[in-house]
């Protein structure tokens, strides 16, 4: 009888999971990747999508594609329901997998610190859908500033708050202050987009708490330059569909605002919980699983956790931070790991490589932390855009990407700005046209008269 | 008192909106563009985002872009909830416009010949979401038939049905040919995409209808190469979640098929009804406008009616086709029409130049009737291909559009695969999964066992 090839199942096809299943792609193991998605996600350059600068499958590429070539690798389109870490099985809604080896890289997503009543009025930005839906918030905003006639309510129509001023925070304000300053100049008559105000809300004393001082006042400059006003020391307390409650050193504060982006904290996907219950998993406060060294459930070498859901212990106490690069190593080190095990090697611990810290500010902007290296301005764009341009999954949106970037570049053009999925246009409180009547001589504008 | 300018209204950013409004723009005239979707679509190219070759951005271009230099063009986003004539206002849901001179331009939908609840089973094509969710069915049905156990179920998931087979139906069932045979292709381990059966059903004896005859047996013959059957003189009777029940030279039959597509007919834009009610206007059997020589409503020399929502009859007495081209003739003559009408000039009745139909099938073949030249295969293609990009607004969908259809070309590779919009797995009869237990050694396959 035939020896069966060690079963690999891998939950979760972001860059955790999708590259332990390339690594192991070669090797003599039989794959499982299994996701609710049938794309892998480029998330660092989401918030693009959400601003209308790249259209979402300009990031995305489907599964079955990336693994086309390797034939071990079968990719299952479900949703995990269970794990069985005593018969070794996964069970998904049509059925289970048995699994010789298990790797959880299920992420995280939007974490609210208990107000998750607040979604409604501050969506965060994981998904393709959340995407959508925020550029479809975005540019109906300005399309209700347009047509409202109280002038307090236009002002709350053209304010913007982004709560969390961590990278992903940064670009999103970074963007839209770009995109009302240029893209939208001129598209509109009644309203000039460029006074548009946005806020970046951040509870830390600087934007961008974890770089250093130096590139956090940068990053401050740069944002000004865009528009961007940085809010920093102000605790959320509140968020309602009219606006923002916040505390601060000033006391406590009300901002009329129709937009609220949130990008403020992450909380790690339910799987955590699952391996809580049926593997005795210990987790931190956001959810996150604690893994051993080697990257597994303590007790459960056969089970392994990486990406965004695992907190990794680095030797100097702090935890692995939730990036792509951390990810993406995560996944081959397992690989690396299952393989080492299949062949009754040793398994040396995993060791996170910090290649640095970037985030970008507008078009032609960012920040780079390279240890001792601080770079920023032009040349520290250059970086993100070679390093971004490179992870790009598949040749075609590489150079697609480039061509998109370098045309909106090039003439301020934002061709994905599209209101798709059901139009719902925002209730407005005086709209234009249900002013009283004019006279037809007072009148000399022909539209929306009463 | 300074006279006020000449207001016009145009409810519609199609093609025949669109280009009223262009040659509108530099004319003294205050414009109003009334559309419920921010962008103008260019609809010919639907299929190719409804079979994943290209994204909804490629094809959409924000209304306001297209305008950003018309300083006397205002775009407003809303829906018309009434037209009254004698006032000489449009109702919108946010206020009311007076206009001097009304163009309407609101176009077509699917028709469905009285069995609009054939619509869920079998959706046509007209929007960015119509595309989406098709795209979306395709690409599930794939999903289902890999997990599928059952193999009379399998074939159902893997037999595709076009209904119509005017150009429409003929693009989307040869894309859907392309897709199986090419594409998909190693994609999935359990089935081979290959061997999906594409149907296109017709009434009429012959594929494209209106064409030539030596046209459509070539059309016919670059079908059966990229694997779709042609299936003429049946006529649909009934549509269900299984499957189609048609009714042909040899009796009843029904074809057990999961995924269905309607491109058989279009109704008109239910402003037509509005205008007939309010104007007297006169209806066709598919809810167009009968229009006078200047396509006013007649009585209504104010009020216009232009592209698909227009019957226009020629000196032939043959209607102007909905096709992209007359929509535009008829925008740009309006404008001209009600320049003509201000300067007190006379008006010539509108003329349709027929510059010929075109119809593409897969990658590299289509074919061209210009009148007393046929064209068929690469040269007619490259015809196709030369006009659509000319016609593309904006530069930088040109490009990218072509950028995107080279690498499709090269590569036969469908970039925009994606399933957006929340994932519903179709219901599975007997799914892979749920089988009766295997033993160990007789299951060598490591996946989805029970």
């Amino acid at each position: 009888m035939a020896q069966l090839p060690h079963r690999v199942v891998i939950v979760g096809g972001g860059f955790a999971g999708v590259n332990a299943a390339k690594t192991l792609g070669g090797k003599p193991v039989s794959i499982s990747l299994v996701d609710r998605r049938n794309y892998h996600l480029f998330q660092p350059l989401l918030y693009q999508v959400a601003t209308g600068g790249l259209s979402p499958s300009d990031i995305a590429y489907p599964l079955r594609a990336i693994f086309k070539q390797n034939r071990n690798v079968e990719v299952l389109l479900a949703e995990v329901r269970d794990v069985d870490p005593q018969r070794k099985q996964v069970h998904l809604e049509t059925g289970s997998l048995a699994y010789d080896s298990l790797i959880i890289a299920t992420g995280a997503g939007g974490q609210y610190f208990g107000n998750d009543h607040w979604e409604p009025y501050a969506p965060s930005l994981k998904t393709i859908e959340d995407a959508t839906e925020i550029r479809k918030r975005v540019l109906l905003a300005f399309e209700a500033a347009e047509r409202e006639t109280d002038l307090d309510e236009q002002l709350s129509w053209l304010t913007f708050a982004v709560i969390g001023a961590g990278p992903t925070g940064v670009e999103l304000a970074g963007t839209l202050g770009e995109i009302s300053r240029d893209t939208l100049h001129r598209d509109f008559r009644h309203i000039q987009t460029d006074r548009a105000r946005i806020l970046l809300i951040e509870g830390a004393d600087k934007v961008l708490p974890v770089y250093p001082d130096d590139l956090s006042r940068k990053a401050e400059r740069a944002l000004i330059q865009l528009g961007v006003r940085a809010r920093t020391g102000l605790k959320v307390v509140d968020i309602s569909a009219q606006g923002l409650h916040v505390e601060g050193p000033r006391g406590p504060e009300f901002i009329p605002c129709r937009t609220v982006l949130w990008a403020a904290g992450v909380k790690a996907s339910p799987l955590g919980r699952m391996l809580q219950q049926r593997c005795g998993a210990e987790l931190d406060r956001a959810g996150r699983v604690m893994v051993d060294g080697t990257l597994n459930v303590p007790g459960h070498p056969d089970i392994y956790v990486v990406g965004d859901l695992a907190h990794v212990k680095q030797p100097d106490g702090a935890m692995v931070p939730g990036v792509a690069p951390a990810a993406m190593q995560m996944g081959k080190y397992v690989a690396h790991a299952i393989a080492a095990r299949m062949g009754n090697k040793p398994v040396p611990a995993f060791a996170y490589w910090d290649k640095g810290s970037l985030a970008t500010i507008g078009r032609h902007k960012a920040v780079a932390d390279l240890g001792r290296l601080h770079f920023d301005g032009p040349l520290a764009w250059l970086i993100w855009l070679f390093i971004h341009l490179m992870y790009l999954v598949g040749f075609q949106n590489r150079l697609l990407v480039f061509v998109q970037w370098a045309f909106s570049y090039l003439t301020f053009n934002r061709k994905a700005r599209l209101i798709t999925g059901g139009l719902v246009l925002p209730e407005l409180r005086a709209p234009r046209g249900t002013a009283p009547p004019a006279t037809e001589d007072a009148d000399a504008h022909p539209v929306l008269k009463s």
